[in-house]
């Protein structure tokens, strides 16, 4: 079972993506957000195919909007109902996907 | 330029698509919505990915939000500020990637 990040892990793992990653706390709903934007439409949807793959091998996906060269992306673990490591590892897979699309 | 759907095309073309092609009008903002549920994430991408590779083709893309097995797909025109000829053609274009990727 999938578990909520402790106090420690949100110190030690989440801090450092919302600090430095680009990433942000939702309101009202323990999730995190973060928005890229592209070049055009192409970049956006590669993009998305990277992070497609990556999240469908482990078995985690995102909540994810497009219009045309924007994506917004939100991460946040269904069967614990917050942010889990889950999230952690997806929001870093999902950086390293951004700066190779751009 | 693109147009406006005139109020005969709005009849002949839209209404249909809203009849018994499952599109409703948006509240609020000239646009067409629809939500789609697939078998798993990998059956909806793909969906996304057949609807990306000819809304590219056509340059006219949607506005879509995707979480796991759910695609909620919105069309509208930018350039017109509304429903124009380019929605009713990725409309179909989407209901038949729909049925090919169920």
């Amino acid at each position: 079972m999938v578990k909520l990040l402790t106090s420690e892990e949100r110190t030690l793992k989440l801090q450092p993506l919302i600090e430095t990653g680009g990433w942000a706390l939702v309101d009202g709903r323990d999730a995190m957000k973060k928005s890229f934007v592209f070049g055009d439409f192409v970049q956006a949807f590669a993009f998305m195919t990277l992070v497609a793959l990556k999240a469908e091998k482990m078995d985690h996906h995102p909540e994810w909007f497009n219009v045309y060269n924007r994506v917004d992306i939100t991460l946040s673990t269904h069967d614990c109902q917050g942010l889990s490591s889950r999230d952690i590892a997806l929001a870093e897979i999902i950086n390293q996907a951004a700066s190779t699309a751009k």
